[in-house]
């Protein structure tokens, strides 16, 4: 008699962005005649970058012809991207990472859901709090998180570190011990980030107690300050107890292409073993490497043409962030994000709850934001606007807010 | 303190193509003269139909405008492509299939290894033998296999049911009760089929016995003969307990493109709670859709040129086991497979082992193929020939071991 995986029944209800979606749509079916604007979910706007679009149609072309057509993948990515990754994104920062410690993959979601099945299930991860759900929502599948308590909206056997106005969204190191940290910056939603020093501070400690941190640097193209570091291995001693996440999601615009890349150090080990062969077995296992096509687009991210063309499209969308952030506090909202990330970070006002806040913009200025209390419970009376909308969109929903 | 997921340590060493390709490379670095030829690993050689390749230019050219730029997909698959499956794949064959039943995926290996997760780690498992590696392997890494027999070279807690010349390679109901059952018709390494009588007895069976069925139907578009079903879901109760995986890397040389679905009915539940929902969630959590490119790509398999173009793809392929089996049989070995399939199944000659064979063959006829072992112990004295090849190289391979 076949029985279920029983974690899954514990997971609260629906995923944020459903919810979002469905009053939406509620909303929207209510009053046709309205211009809903979404700076919701944070999903980019602007079209792939001609470099980008000439390099997919040129594979594409090589695989319709005998002589160039591509079959299996290697597992762990072609070294023609493995290679430039390595070079563009580590070397040039100073940063001691190796092609074949690059995997490459279908995007940072999968990677950040997939990589706590190489740690046992008696691991305790501690998280930011608020956070991108799927962290926590990941662990509590395979059963590492203990019982869900409603009125918390926290797991029993979580380690939650809260990132408020007080430490200016950074967490502090957690006084409980724990042996997977997941961090990201820029962060998601907070749009807050470290200094290289603070980050230090987490290298050092998760050395000291032996913890593997998991750092997501979906959003490290948005850094627009010195001093905040792109990679964690700009840290001394991160190569033996970080993995790093990266994404094209936001600086290339891959949403809907999907590619994305995991660091794991060959010097990265646990219980004497290298996390790295556990990570390259789970891709020869269970994953079958990213479309070649999809591959040469990623390479062309890289060169000089592509990098000054997304380099344009990232102050594109951080313009919208700067309005934004501009705008809703001459309004008299509390602001913070919006420099390093393309998120800003609003505290709403009087003592609404996020859900209510997000239900009053809906209803009065038709503009759909994320209630921040769906990342966790210190994101409650917090309210998160994206600038990856058009400028045009963007400018409006301010400008209706503002106008409120 | 970090823990690592110990099941991953009780892997044993290499995966079955890993060696092979380490012996070629080392038998043709000391023999630089050789022209080997491969009919090991099951990759397809021809290019992309021009079909594919124009769907693939015009959603590439549609990522480039802003008018026509696609996001995150849905993250279940889009609809265009779902709602194409559902009437070509099932109610076009009489199954009774919906779009929302079909979770679009890059692949059939992923969602073959990805399935388990949704059952508990005390379900039993029941495999055929020999088998698709990645069914045992996967559970391994959940924990679910108990300990591994070096001298047999199976686990402890897994039935194996032993597909052997006298049950014309498809296996018989297991004497010990499973709780999930993989199938695989046409069978990868056997290329060994069912008719729908013997297909519904295994539904029947597990009906009875509340165990689900999880059957990889990837090789479908190689079924010549009638009566042989494409689908579980052909067979009355399949809806009850079969899941289906289903892949475009072999219908239509997807292997380097990567899409892939899984059918997993509403009707299906497991301790009376549907299973649709926990892939969905899966889904939702850990994925983040297939490209959209490479969704369209789908699409255009299912019209009525890209049927044309890949019923010839599949027709060239087909021709090659043909010569293969007819010039193995010719040359006195006891062949099976290969008429509904494009792998030809080989029994060694004399008491040769299977790696004997592999060793043999490369060294005195440069043709590399795979040993049936690597695919469980009763594929031990067997050997699979592969029909992925280009003609004039299978045709050279056969001749060639039809001169020793």
């Amino acid at each position: 008699m076949a029985k279920l995986n029983d974690n899954y029944l514990k997971l609260p209800g629906s995923y944020l962005f459903s919810t979002v979606a469905r009053k939406v749509r509620e909303y929207q079916e209510a009053h046709p005649d309205k211009k809903v604007i979404k700076l919701s979910i944070g999903d980019v706007t602007q079209p792939l970058a001609p470099v980008i679009i000439d390099a997919l149609h040129k594979a594409v072309d090589e695989m319709g012809k005998a002589e160039t057509f591509r079959g299996y993948a290697p597992d762990l990515g072609y070294e023609f991207l493995r290679n430039t990754i390595a070079e563009k994104d580590y070397k040039a920062r100073g940063c001691d990472i190796s092609a074949d410690e690059i995997f490459v993959s279908d995007g940072a979601k999968s990677d950040a859901a997939n990589i706590q099945e190489i740690f046992s299930l008696d691991n305790k991860i501690a998280v930011g709090d608020p956070v991108y759900p799927v962290y926590v929502d990941s662990n509590v599948m395979a059963g590492r998180t203990g019982t869900y308590d409603k009125l918390t909206e926290t797991w029993s056997d979580v380690i939650y570190m809260p990132c408020t106005a007080e430490n200016n969204f950074a967490p502090e190191l957690p006084k409980e011990v724990p042996d997977l940290i997941y961090l990201c910056f820029p962060n998601n939603p907070t749009g807050a980030t470290v200094k290289k020093a603070q980050l230090q501070e987490w290298v050092d400690y998760a050395n000291k107690v032996g913890a593997v941190i998991i750092y997501d640097a979906a959003y490290e193209a948005y850094i627009s300050e010195e001093d905040v570091p792109h990679s964690i291995y700009e840290c001394q001693g991160a190569k033996t107890c970080a993995i790093e996440l990266r994404s094209f999601s936001k600086n290339a615009g891959f949403t809907g292409v999907r590619l994305g890349f995991t660091v794991v150090p060959k010097e990265l080990k646990v219980d004497g073993v290298a996390l790295h062969g556990l990570w390259a077995r789970r891709h020869g296992t269970k994953y079958n490497g990213a479309p070649y096509i999809i591959q040469r687009a990623g390479e062309a991210v890289y060169s000089d043409e592509g990098r000054a063309q997304l380099k344009a499209q990232v102050a594109y969308y951080m313009n919208n962030a700067k309005y934004i952030y501009n705008g809703l506090k001459e309004a008299g909202y509390t602001v913070s994000g919006g420099v390093n990330a393309p998120y800003v970070w609003v505290r709403t006002p009087g003592n609404m709850t996020s859900w209510e806040f997000f239900d009053y913009l809906l209803d009065k200025a038709n503009v759909v934001g994320t209630p921040g209390s769906g990342f966790g419970p210190s994101g409650e009376h917090y309210f998160r606007v994206n600038a990856f909308g058009s400028y045009e969109n963007t400018v409006e929903a301010i400008d209706r807010i503002k106008a409120l």
